[in-house]
């Protein structure tokens, strides 16, 4: 059942409200997405939607836009402004519109453009960043969302599947990156979520790691593929790392302590939980093995519209997973100039417990190529 | 011929001494891209290189990077910090370190909790909107550039043809979408390099269109295609415009105004013809058609490593284009509720003259479906 606009922009007045702040402002991105339903990108033209704490909620929109911004059901004061004449007379129509002497953005969206246009409409006017408090509203998911975001996982394990049957020594990583992301769009995801991470040998060692062109697999490689589809607006990310030919014993006991580390993530997970303790769950093992020095990240992090939203999965984090969070729990074990592992898994938080959405296996793997 | 870091930094540190300002920042995005020829990702982790206008650059780094940040070759100072931490004291040791009081930023790309990292580590550090001048330094294209970009345009011309040759009536927008991106994979792209536009009858009105799975095209449609391709870094964006079994007299005399207004923007381009120049010649053609009121955009944008880039092809923007510089002339004609057509080539300028790098027929097309 769709739900009203009126009815979708309302948690933001609130936010504005338990913020003390006049009102919120949304850029294009995953809160602009959830709050009017439609996509919209920005690139070098401002757009703005404003929702003040009490009152009608107004928007600066770039004009080639009115005829996609109609499809929203906006009735609020719309400001507009052509290529041509800039954006300028449009921020100060807002900024008077408007009245008001604080606004709460999302730092971790808006461009500074956007904040300097804000500051030029209105030199007074206060701005403070409140990404967490505005995207926390995108934490519990819906079961429409948790649907997408399944789909989006249960596309990502097939095409995984399919390139991890076709791969052979000796192919580049970047011809596996291009088998994988061609299956993925063959099994029906929209867009990638995130550029893969197909890393073999050394390159499995960098967390980030970008498929090379003039690196082949060879056997006794781990292959650490980190990847994930967009589809209906929610993004899957998982990780697999497999060995190929043939596994060293010190192979298989850093496979083995990670894989202890997500499961331990996973045991302490239910509703009340906090971020805190699962990271802590999963990196104590890590810890309490030979390999503490190869720890390099957080065990995870939230994961719907974007592929990294709340709640980050870390030490230090206390904020509280209520039923209807997703989270990645991947713990991984690095070392720079010989290989790393990472086993990543879409986790639902539940009342009772938590609830994988991802299904592909993740026992020690070693590919026969 | 690979060129050394310092090489590629030396523009950056001109940039800072042109606008008198003691540094540039760079954040990851296509201009730390073109810096450190390296990809790589943000997301809510801060990542900064600063340039200073003498004397040597520093980065801030997050620690889980710096196995990736190694392949870069820098040897200033890094300042890294590891999520359990928080990034504060890592920008505190940062801005301590370079001693400066002003630095240019790139307002389109570095986001607002970056800004406020940096007013936090030292509140009077001026910080101003570079992005015009910092992205400049991307306007001229290499002969690498231009091989990579004529690459994402050639198979996204093949693409197109696949689809065009395979629409029938009564599919989808996402339908046609969906065979355009798999097909875009098929032919080698390495990503999208946005989200295509695929819009029928009224949606083609809307210059972003989003596809509908509810329209079904249909005889006598008007079918927009906006679509691009990424390939090692670079992009292309096409539109092409075609009618569906049959064409009315009035989607032709459109069709016909916007094709001549695209000529008609070329045939102007040379090296030092500014943008301004480019926009008037296509969109006094527009105007003096009987369709005047359905203008909506401007002529066109740089491409690049972005999709849009500098130089804006519009009136008002009185920056001359030199040789090597590509943008694309993308005249439209859009009357909501009625249909759209838009015609986009991708132009490199020449000494002489321009160089279409798009080749897909222009003429008025009309698909037997």
């Amino acid at each position: 059942m769709a739900t009203s606009l009126a009815y979708r922009l309302a948690p933001y007045a609130s936010v504005a409200s338990d913020l003390d702040v006049d009102a919120v402002a949304l850029v294009p991105g995953p809160n602009f997405m959830r709050a009017v339903q439609h996509s919209f990108s920005s690139h070098e033209r401002p757009f703005l939607l404003v929702i003040p704490a009490h009152g009608p909620a107004a928007a600066l929109v770039p004009n080639l836009e009115l005829g996609s911004w109609d499809l929203v059901g906006f009735d609020g004061a719309v400001f507009d402004w052509r290529d041509q004449d800039g954006y300028n007379a449009a921020f100060a129509g807002l900024t008077k519109h408007l009245s008001i002497s604080s606004l709460a953005v999302e730092g971790q969206v808006m461009r500074v453009f956007v904040h300097h246009a804000l500051k030029t409409a209105q030199p007074d006017l206060t701005i403070i960043d409140a990404e967490r408090e505005i995207s926390a509203l995108r934490m519990i998911k819906t079961k429409a969302d948790i649907a997408a975001m399944q789909a989006a996982i249960d596309l990502s394990e097939r095409a995984l599947s399919r390139t991890l049957a076709s791969v052979k020594l000796g192919q580049s990583e970047k011809q596996i990156e291009q088998m994988l992301v061609q299956m993925l769009f063959e099994e029906g995801a929209d867009d990638l979520a995130f550029d893969p991470i197909v890393a073999a040998g050394d390159g499995s060692a960098r967390p980030h790691a970008k498929a090379r062109q003039d690196y082949n697999v060879k056997a006794g490689d781990a292959l650490l593929i980190d990847y994930g589809a967009r589809k209906d607006g929610f993004c899957s990310d998982i990780t697999r790392t497999v060995f190929l030919d043939h596994v060293t014993d010190e192979g298989r006991a850093v496979y083995d302590t990670v894989l202890r580390a997500n499961l331990a993530g996973l045991a302490v997970t239910r509703a009340g939980v906090t971020a805190h303790e699962i990271d802590d769950a999963a990196t104590s093992v890590l810890e309490a093995s030979p390999f503490a020095d190869r720890i390099r990240t957080k065990t995870g992090h939230g994961l719907g519209r974007e592929v990294h939203e709340a709640p980050y999965i870390m030490r230090g984090n206390h904020m509280i997973l209520p039923a209807g969070t997703v989270y990645t729990n991947e713990p991984g074990l690095y070392e720079i100039g010989n290989f790393g592992v990472r086993i990543e898994d879409d986790v639902l938080v539940t009342e009772d417990g938590y609830e994988t959405l991802t299904h592909f296996p993740k026992d020690l793997t070693v590919l026969p190529c």
